[in-house]
């Protein structure tokens, strides 16, 4: 119905679920991480290619605000959706960038309970994308995605307690608590996109 | 006179209200874990529970946007507003949780002057939220919660250049560093509280 | 043309361009503190002062949005613009705090590129800010700042790293990591700065 009165922005809901299908294979490359065997190096090529292309989704979604007259939803709400979306991306990358730069091997297997928050919140984030069209049960995936970051919270304060425990050497702990907290980022980026679309949800109800 | 036009949303100002005296108590609790003798455990139960509550409200502050027609004033002020008070509460409560995490036995008393700024500026925030009803002598609020943001920002600094004195292990550091840095984000977080406040006053003067 | 409409706003571009011409100073200052020779506690009370007017010319801003009835944007963006630009001199200003406050004698060569990032993004702001009156010409600005950002990011990351290397004693790598934040968040801010502009400049188009 709201698509036959204006056909032309269609296309904002492809490109929200393009942005999210990028952070989809972020959090699965983040995941490869956790793994001794994997390639690093090549883990670490892929993470930026999938940033570069989330950055090109991004400048996409914000050119064709800036060229449409009648956007499905505020202007506003648009960038804050991108901007959002974009942040998650640039958290990922960052994390990815962090173990390469401060030449730890791999994610240790503490931060294994923060990468499944981010696969499975990232896999909703997904497929809630798509229903913005509807704007129809959107509800349960942003108090789902509450819930996530809760639990991220909490294991990301489980992971410093344990760095501040006193077995590990000084320099480990700080370059391990940057690493923790650029994935702790990550899932705060994504509740702010949840955030935003409830806010959408609401004004368009 | 307001309130005699749109009866129906009047109860926004008793739920932001509610949401202040929260903040107030949480306040009360960081001020009993200054002191030595107290109960750490029973304190941090209680700083749970009035997170509980808090979050209670916030959730009931979005319901009642999502259902009411007309509201006292625009929905992303109110989003933003009970947003930025449960932020404080979450960084208020964030500190209590850190403490025991770090094993740490009580805040040292280094922080008092920002559980002093956070005591304050609760009060006021919480004296200030009965008046959005009228918008009448919000302006010193607003003021006055500057002016204690940028004494807890010194006081915070100071913490910090003490912590960093030589005094202190590494891991201490690190330790006593986040506590303060919890604090430091419960009172930017009021002045969020405060600056939106200012913009909405603005907008209904 | 919009100055003849409306002649009463036109000095809410003056203030911008006051605004962030203290910003270009305040980079003058922080080139100032990577010589080795200079006076650092003359240039630290001159940070002191050029942060004390940017203040002023921040309150000035919001006054005038209060008293105003037509503003030539959004109240909203005249606010987030004024305060995106108080930020940029607030974390500018904490640099040169922290090294006085940790004890450091001057800003390490290393925080150079930092510096330059800095140095050059506040001039490009400083231009940019008179053309909001006509809207013209702005996109490069916007571009040039986000590209700025993210080499800033890179020399930010390369400095964290190069702390992280083993060649500093622990307190240094607490100390000289606080500064590089604080160089980070002034050139996060001028992008935020840009990020208003931007969406100033879409709804006005």
């Amino acid at each position: 119905m709201r698509l036959r009165i204006r056909p032309v922005e269609s296309s904002f809901y492809d490109m929200f679920s393009e942005a999210a299908a990028h952070l989809v294979d972020g959090a699965a490359l983040l995941a490869q991480m956790l793994d001794d065997s994997s390639d690093k190096k090549a883990i670490a090529e892929k993470m930026r290619e999938a940033e570069h292309e989330a950055d090109e989704t991004t400048h996409k979604i914000v050119r064709r605000v800036n060229s449409t007259f009648i956007t499905p939803f505020d202007r506003e709400d648009i960038y804050r959706l991108a901007g959002s979306l974009d942040d998650v991306m640039d958290f990922m990358e960052e994390c990815v960038d962090l173990l390469g730069l401060y030449e730890l091997e791999a994610l240790p297997p503490e931060f294994a309970p923060q990468v499944e928050v981010l696969q499975r919140a990232t896999q909703l984030t997904a497929e809630a994308m798509p229903r913005l069209r509807t704007m129809k049960d959107l509800e349960e995936y942003w108090i789902e995605i509450n819930r996530l970051e809760n639990q991220g919270d909490r294991s990301y304060r489980r992971i410093v307690a344990d760095l501040f425990s006193g077995s590990y050497k000084s320099l480990e702990v700080l370059k391990l608590k940057d690493v923790a907290d650029s994935l702790e980022h990550a899932i705060d980026a994504l509740e702010s996109v949840a955030n935003t679309v409830e806010q959408i949800a609401v004004k368009e109800s």
